[in-house]
């Protein structure tokens, strides 16, 4: 065989692997729609389970079709000529994967640009998923897919250009390597939005200040959850390396790896800690929170820290979760799973620590990041959901909220035979 | 180093990313296994629990088992010298891999053998799962077993060699990529054999014609099984392929993993649409059925639409799956999980609809494929039914199906201190 | 392109294959940890659970931040250059790859050293997963905790040492390839001494001799765990190639895929036959642990066998299981999962079965294996679990064991809906 063939074969196998392992972690985050499913359903009450079920499994579904109908086309508007629909026309009505064989042959393309999509599709899936949790048990459910189709088809696409499309927060030197601001404080953001527009759960805060608890219905439902997410994690950061050819790429993508599992478990660690210092026993919903924390924390920049680095920014986000979902019940922002906390408050942190161990990045621009992320995720959904109020409704009737949600909305019940007596 | 040499280690890479795809592949189907388990045990009711669980478990057991004994064999006979039992011989006795490096650098294989058999036999169980759920909560667990048995063993394998062991069906033409007929219908023509003879649980159907809701007890897990299955699909499909490397295989199996998303995020949101405005309500059990209708659509061509296409193939299916369980229950054929609607008729559906994107496809050997593996499947399952019927007996007892399966067949409940009160 | 060049580009490629196996595999180990969460979590009863899943979430992290500071390099001390705190330095502090271009490009290193570092970090936390169960409902939670910083940062990777890291049992000829005596007699050793010093729960041994059920409360979970660490074992096996890359590894990979499967469905299958043979009923649980029998078998040799031999040599595992947990509790050795049959008697029968199928292995050396990792790790714990007990405490008090673990530990209630009424 001549040497030119090798040379073609050689990069064609690099192409099919780089594309393999993009499918793989976008397998891996697809897989986080269940995390997120299941941590909600846990975390809510059994009345209104079913309901969080559909909105969980809708909204992925939306974020979905809407991302390649405009979403994809307005994030990455250089990848397409002729403007912002053509996600639709190249991906959805061709299906066309610029990456054919002779861009490879010329090293123009080192991955299937539908590998790509893929992969991003399910990021925006994941910031979709953030909003649930926290407007669950009170939110109308078509009020809430309306507004899925918006961010996952506008909102969200807007900002992720800036950042990932090449936009000026790029330019200007903005880093967030996998999504802290970009996915994580965006769904966040959306979601503080809904929740001060909808209001509080009834009986959450009492008339003289006392926070009541409403514990979740099926707690190994949410550990199942936040283990789901766990796993999903490492392809959510390690696809973020995007390429796991050569030397260095591979490297960097087993070093996200162990960051990424070890600012987990630092997360988890200390929010137990805390928790067990604070309230006297170990928490188990904080214990939660605290790994999640720990994996939004260090999303921002889960290749330049060592593991013991990376422990310690997820061990900060465990501790700032505990102390973030204890404040907001106080400023009476009721947050029913803590999306707020972990994905805004401690994404913020993760963004704000990355040039702890990135010089490249600068305190500068990673505060002008989260300024203008929040700013615009958080406006353009407020005027969203007021719009929402305005019309369609957002509140589902007190008689509802207290019957719960399954009925009214889905017409069955999550669990029909476990809380029958009540 | 020589250029042979360096032709020689490309090969044998290339072998290895291909050997290394099918067993992830081959993983993601086998986690099906958890899908359809979760899927069954979220819509039985709680005394039901334990047993739809063990026949999970047991057929997927069983499925392996007769796979490597006969089954393997009898669907790819041309892979064997010496004759029907030669995958006992071959994969079973000696774990041979024919895909030595000699064969490799020949270019005569380009992955292992046994990965092969790996990523079949999984399919095979799918099959199987599929029966498990229409015929549960009234079923003898020894005589489902004893079918499974036959199932995995013979019935799949004949039809199976029919397609993809180089039969009749696949010489004329017709085109079932990944297997909605060949693993879905299959497994639906066989439940539907067995749910015919069983006949309907007690009080599913009234003295007047009316159809009596038996809600599922536990519905997360219903969710959670979706969502298993969701993501196992990407194996099934995306294996399905065959091979990853080369760039044409590459972006193909992007662009497949992007089409089974979009199809189930079709079937899912035209089925809550449609549930929604025909019963007023946005049912998640059919919201789930249509997910599945969507991916099961699919299956049958993955590849040549594109991915608006794929959409609405799924959005079709997720239209056919709500109207075929309502028509169902009209006809008192009691399905209490839906498999027959999700993966028979809409399994009819992906195989009619792979010409409209398929040029090489004909409406008429899709329908002949459609008629004959249904026939074949349908009466030799018929036939192993109706020897059970007539000798271990397929339904439980009268006492037994008011009691539960659960204490009769597996001596313990499910649930035991959620229900007890009852 | 040149020769050289080639070459090199293959040589990476080839790298990063290989680190991307070992990733996923390590993935999938990763995903055990949710196994024995919702295995432990089903089995146990309901006032128990949310602290069962602290338990694991907790120990989870623990061991990948001792295994981290400590443990990898008490393990493979030939790894670092200047003692045993070097995992600290190299890997904790620089997350130093020691494979850079220069050592891949001189064939000095095949993948990534921190590749190597998470698969490593998910094994040792499944070691400390098998404990959790076995103590399941009595003992103190941070008693707990203290125990598995000592069992993650030294016991078990001493022995790792002994067998993985170069140490006397591998010079001698100790055969245990993924791990039956190094990860699952190590975890049920350290188990049976704190069950010995923890004693029965109350109420488990009635003052007659007789022995009572104790049901766990959610079945359902318990299935889907041991279908977790099904699907995980394929990483926990496979990944112990260490490579995949070559004709050979490749083929190998393979066939440890199909060995694992099918010795985990013979020991279902006929832990099933047994349990209806035996007891009269197919016994879920029992299948369940036959399944994971199955596993534990295989895990010392799944590569020489054949895979009617593996089914057969997990179809041991399940009976042995079934026998075993009937004569521990006669015993009154109260197990209320099983792991100490599941991991430790049948880790000793993997073990002792490697030599039928693998002539490098002898009787001998696997005696030696399983009394010396036996003994030091059981007489390690003991003096950890009694050191906790006469200072700590590990046993809750019997109010606390009465009313349930998770009110006092945890302050909060798995399932407050659902149990209420009692």
């Amino acid at each position: 065989m001549e040497t030119t063939q090798i040379a073609t074969q050689v990069t064609e196998l690099s192409y099919a692997l780089d594309t393999f392992y993009f499918l793989v972690m976008g397998a891996l985050v697809m897989w986080m729609a269940a995390g997120f499913t299941m941590l909600e359903a846990g975390l809510v009450r059994a009345k209104n389970t079913a309901e969080i079920l559909t909105k969980n499994v809708g909204l992925y579904s939306i974020a979905c079709i809407m991302y390649m109908l405009v979403g994809y086309s307005i994030m990455y508007p250089g990848d397409f000529e002729g403007g912002v629909f053509q996600s639709l026309a190249n991906i959805g009505i061709l299906g066309k994967d610029d990456a054919d064989a002779a861009a490879v042959a010329a090293g123009d393309s080192y991955y299937s640009t539908l590998s790509d999509f893929f992969f991003q599709v399910v990021f925006v899936a994941t910031a979709m998923s953030i909003v649930s949790g926290a407007v669950a048990e009170r939110m109308k459910l078509w009020s809430f897919f309306a507004f899925s189709v918006v961010l996952t088809g506008f909102i969200y696409p807007v900002q992720g250009f800036w950042k990932w499309g090449g936009g000026w927060l790029n330019a200007g030197g903005f880093a967030d390597f996998a999504g802290s601001g970009v996915v994580h404080m965006c769904g966040a953001a959306a979601a503080l939005a809904g929740v001060i527009l909808l209001g509080a759960r009834k009986g959450k805060y009492g008339s003289k200040g006392q926070v009541n608890a409403i514990p979740g219905a099926n707690l190994p439902l949410a550990a199942l959850g936040t283990l789901i997410l766990w796993l999903g994690w490492f392809g959510f950061n390690g696809g973020s390396q995007l390429q796991v050819t050569g030397v260095d790429n591979a490297n960097a993508v087993a070093l996200i790896f162990v960051n990424t599992n070890m600012a987990a478990a630092g997360g988890l660690v200390f929010a137990l800690l805390l928790s067990r210092l604070w309230f006297g026993k170990a928490d188990l919903t904080m214990a939660l929170n605290g790994a999640l924390a720990g994996l939004v924390a260090i999303t921002a920049e889960p290749l330049t820290p060592a593991p013991l680095q990376a422990t310690m920014i997820g061990a900060v986000g465990g501790l700032i979760v505990v102390g973030s979902i204890v404040t907001l019940d106080k400023l009476k922002i009721d947050d029913p799973v803590g999306a707020i906390s972990v994905h805004g408050i401690v994404g913020i942190w993760g963004l704000l620590a990355v040039p702890i161990t990135n010089e490249e990045a600068s305190l500068l621009w990673q505060l002008i990041g989260v300024v203008s992320i929040f700013a615009w995720v958080f406006l353009a959904s407020f005027v969203v959901w007021f719009i929402l109020k305005k019309t369609l409704g957002i509140r589902v009737s007190e008689e509802e909220e207290y019957e719960g949600v399954d009925i009214g909305e889905c017409g069955l019940e999550a669990y029909p035979e476990f809380t029958s007596a009540e």
